[in-house]
């Protein structure tokens, strides 16, 4: 992927004389500003055009806070938002895969592992280690942090769709069961924002925002 | 204000049936998705676009996990993380100030008094509290964590600058020394992020990027 996406800082190089790892570290802060570019489907409430990763982000990291008494289980506030932090800077590479499009979900992966192996690795190694291990957490949902972070990036895109009035629930395919069956994570974390959830999306069922389930 | 900003969810109501609390984290929720739309006056190193305070504060939140080791003094990250995501909510309602815009400076206390009030209402009493106290402490820059995020403020568009090569440093009325001046207080945080910025000063002086200093 070299020649496909020359570094940010190849245009600009850093000046000499800065500490080698410290080096690293901004090279890598200033690659990932590539992540303001990555376009979500999800269309933003406050303005007419859609949300970037980086935004994304942001959003989901103040909604932990804000939510995280609604965890079913006890979490660490601070280590679930590393990993809403981290949990899309392999998009910068492999782009944003849409929730309801089966076909990019096959070759999701060995993108996504491309490109965290080239992205993580412009950190001095020990921190390549330490993000690689927040996103692999997020991805296995292992632990009640990354089962809440996953609850944030499904809860986050339900409240824009909300706000849209239909917004990605109108995709070609999808009715209002694709909805619940692909946001029932959410429930995994947390029962209280399952059940809000569920309201909502059976609230814009009812109003003609999402396709009629076929029951 | 109330005139001027009806809220979002004024548009698009959240449904009946949801737990009171959980109504008033979710329309602060949706309400703060107009971060994203508050432009700042950094040039993406990404794109050929001014950056918005979500992006900026997402990329904040990740510098302070990646470079917290550079603090002189110890911090707590994950507090640290709490106060950039929270640090310019403000700018919602009172937009954002420029750094070197000396006449927005002089009512921007007032301003942002007003937003705070009525932004940070929204919430919970005790998470409205929560909030508030945040911002206090940020703005005090009176604890480590609150020095270290006030070094990120100024160290990212410092990094953004240099890779525009000169971006707002060719701000009317902005010399070399006037940067240094307001960057300063990363030294307050980290002597080596302070020493690393200097150097990007020096050198961009050194190659026209900014007005060269009097002296």
């Amino acid at each position: 992927m070299g020649a496909v996406h020359p570094l940010l800082t190849d245009t600009t190089p850093l000046p000499e004389g800065l500490d080698a790892r410290l080096r690293d570290q901004l090279t890598f802060v200033i690659e990932v500003d590539r992540l303001k570019t990555i376009l979500r489907q999800s269309p933003l409430a406050a303005a007419d055009r859609r949300e970037n990763d980086a935004e994304h982000s942001w959003h989901l990291a103040l909604m932990v806070v804000l939510l995280a008494e609604h965890s079913d289980e006890p979490i660490d506030v601070g280590h679930t938002v590393k990993l809403v932090l981290v949990h899309d800077l392999v998009e910068i590479y492999a782009g944003d895969t849409p929730l309801y499009d089966a076909e990019a979900a096959h070759t999701q992966q060995a993108r996504e592992e491309a490109a965290a192996d080239r992205l993580f690795g412009l950190l001095p190694p020990d921190q390549a280690r330490e993000v690689r291990a927040l996103w692999d957490e997020f991805e296995a949902r292992s632990t009640p942090e990354a089962r809440f972070a996953k609850a944030m990036d499904r809860l986050q895109p339900l409240l824009l769709n909300w706000m849209a009035r239909g917004g990605t629930w109108k995709s070609p395919g999808v009715t209002a069961d694709t909805v619940r069956s692909r946001k029932a994570v959410i429930g995994d974390a947390s029962t209280a924002l399952w059940e809000a959830g569920r309201t909502l999306i059976d609230e814009g069922e009812r109003r003609g925002w999402s396709r009629p389930s076929l029951s």
